[in-house]
């Protein structure tokens, strides 16, 4: 039987742990009955020295079963979908319902946001009445109804993973991808999905700066997914500036919404619908042309949008703000963001958007605080326009009393403008599948 | 001003920390600022990204002054010596009272056993009456009295290092060149010696187990005592057996004693009047060689057993011990060992040997443990010896009611006897100085 000791000195020599000392390793993590500086010591092992890939299986097995595994036994094929985070990321809000209406069922259990990345249930929260804390059976019989739901995480999901998130979180061992690769999977795993779409963002905005490492990364889970015997893709898309035209919840629900009525930008409709038809395609819809046809189709029939109105009406959400934005929470205050010079904006910085709309109240700084919902960043210009000096470029909302006026200042140095107009990047970047 | 997180980035991802930034560090861990999980973090990192020769200076005067830094201002030359720790190892007790009766001062602050290695305080204590824990007045008295004295560390000896010691313990962080020379180098540098000499000890029964390591080791020191201003030496010698005849705590007074009277083990002598030579070389007293003939002429005129005699008396030891070994605590039980072959003894096992040592009393099973004054291990039979089927190899040796029949039933199994007789190693393998 090994100790702790050993366990952690496996690990600080490069010695590849069995798939029973890893079990009974997050047994322990999950009762407490190791110290944190030992867990912490491991943590720190496994950054610098890796793990396999049947070390990872392993740990992410071992995490999703530290807590409560569910198995929905639905009769049609449950497709989850997961993005490692990024700015205007309300891609969930727009792929869930179309699959719903297309017959894939979405069973989500989605996180809070934390720092300059929103979380899905934040901004749901921003309709009027609407409950994220679903009890279970109630989470499943909004799926059979509307084809999909959204509700928090449960505190008895992966209960490991929490305690050892915690701790990377201030050991600086964030950064490994076998530990962020079990911390996804495990929990996508546990809410027991047939399939999982995940949407790994590349970029200065994302976790991953770089193509190879966001599609190490990607590699993992999806070797991870198939070696715990479920279908998986893998889509890297670009978050070297903010999707879409909103930032912030109330803004972001709204322009999902309009997205799910066909107004969509052009980036977040690339990977909106690239997202969605993947979703489809794992489902058993067709080929991925044919279920991005389907999806198209599902928008413009208008019968993605009415899985959405349902979900919300089931979930206790005033369906009324579908089509009247005005009962969303209004912000107290505006502020426009100009141009101080001519030419064409070559890119607009994710990190820093993100950082803005967390002083402007949209976002939480630690666990416990207030979210403004009305507060966000609306952008007028987009990466690759034309602008003149003067020409408004962005407008700031908020209804809290930060500084409006410093921080739209600031504002106008997140944009890079160029005397030559920039090729725009690609926004789907690569496709990865397990099957 | 940096924070701990970022202490901890830095050397997660291998950038080199600035002297401010250690010495930042150490202040916290002194002051318990810094969560033990977060220094645990920061011990693997430096274990598996290693530091430079800057870091590991830095790293040690910090330590140093985190606690008592001792300045004795005597009138002769101060030299310190450190053992890296081995079976049967009581150097300190002939090498000091050498020098003291040469001309050079040797203040000792020694640690106690842990494990299968032996403290010098912990053999002292074999003797009747006598005190480890002087207050500093006098042992600086009993210094220029005698030449030299012996105590245990006071509590606020480098607390830092304390603290960081037992995280080490318990995180699989011991096995760290920077992190042992810091910890050893810290302590000598405190006590306030002019001169350090180092024995590094390399085989299966030390901590650096091939010659490479132990020269790492040997020159990471070095290089630390150089920037911190103090001349050093350290030789690399062999614990591929146990040093001398005997192991434990009367035991090795006992042969100590004798070495000082001209009777020493020949692997012993060489080993101990080395150090000694390098000792009295360092504080001014000629080449090695002079030094060498030297050591020899305190021993045969009988001035280093004076020496010992006289610190003895003075820390309030029964001088008598000398002559009369039967005031030493006399072992309840003793079995013999026999050959089970005809052959060359090709090797000891020195873990088998500081085990069996354990389990017979003489050492701590942790820190509260009682020690077995009178409990140990004397060799017959030497690495080199013809023996034959039948003939006695050691006597172990006990006051507790250990299993001493299967301890000497298993200890058979330490001796390698081999048909042809083994090229035997060389004791003193190398000489290292940084003046």
């Amino acid at each position: 039987m090994i100790g702790i000791y050993e366990f952690i000195d496996d690990k600080r020599w490069g010695r590849e742990h069995s798939p029973s000392d890893i079990e009974w390793f997050i047994k322990g993590v999950t009762s407490g009955e190791f110290p944190d500086y030992q867990v912490a010591a491991w943590l720190m092992a496994v950054c610098l020295n890796g793990m396999t890939d049947k070390e990872t299986t392993a740990l992410t097995l071992a995490m999703e079963h530290s807590g409560d595994v569910f198995s929905p036994c639905l009769d049609k094929f449950c497709v989850d979908k997961h993005s490692t985070g990024g700015v205007g990321d309300k891609v969930t809000l727009f792929a869930a319902p179309v699959c719903a209406s297309c017959g894939v069922y979405v069973p989500k259990m989605s996180g809070r946001g934390l720092g300059f990345t929103g979380g899905t249930i934040d901004k749901l929260e921003a309709i009027p009445g609407f409950r994220t804390s679903l009890a279970y059976d109630e989470f499943i019989s909004v799926i059979k109804s509307a084809g999909f739901a959204i509700t928090g995480q449960t505190g008895s999901l992966c209960p490991a993973d929490k305690k050892l998130y915690a701790l990377r979180n201030a050991t600086a061992t964030v950064e490994s991808i076998p530990l962020i690769c079990s911390s996804i999977m495990s929990k996508k795993l546990a809410t027991g999905a047939d399939g999982i779409v995940l949407d790994v963002k590349v970029g200065d905005g994302a976790f991953m700066k770089d193509e190879q490492s966001a599609e190490r990364l990607a590699s993992a889970m999806l070797r991870t997914a198939e070696l715990a015997g479920k279908k998986a893709s893998a889509l890297l898309t670009d978050m070297n500036k903010p999707l879409g035209r909103n930032v912030g919840n109330a803004l972001e629900v709204i322009e999902a919404v309009e997205a799910l009525k066909g107004n969509a930008e052009e980036d977040f409709s690339e990977v909106a619908y690239a997202l969605t038809a993947e979703m489809l395609s794992l489902a058993g819809k067709g080929s991925p042309e044919e279920c991005m046809a389907m999806a198209h189709e599902a928008v413009s029939s208008g019968k993605a949008l009415e899985s959405f109105r349902k979900m919300i009406g089931l979930q206790g959400g005033d369906i009324r703000v579908i089509e009247d934005y005005s009962l969303f929470a209004q912000p107290k205050y505006k502020r426009a963001v100009y141009a101080d010079k001519t030419g064409y904006i070559g890119g607009i910085s994710c990190e820093k958007t993100g950082l803005a709309s967390l002083k402007l109240g949209a976002g939480r700084k630690d666990k416990s605080s207030d979210i403004d919902m009305s507060a966000g960043i609306i952008f007028t210009a987009r990466v690759g326009d034309r602008v003149n000096k003067g020409d408004e470029l962005a407008v700031l909302y908020t209804s809290t009393d930060c500084d409006i006026d410093g921080i739209a200042r600031e504002f106008a140095d997140n944009f890079t403008i160029c005397e030559n107009q920039v090729k725009n990047r690609k926004n789907v970047i690569k496709v990865l599948r397990n099957c």
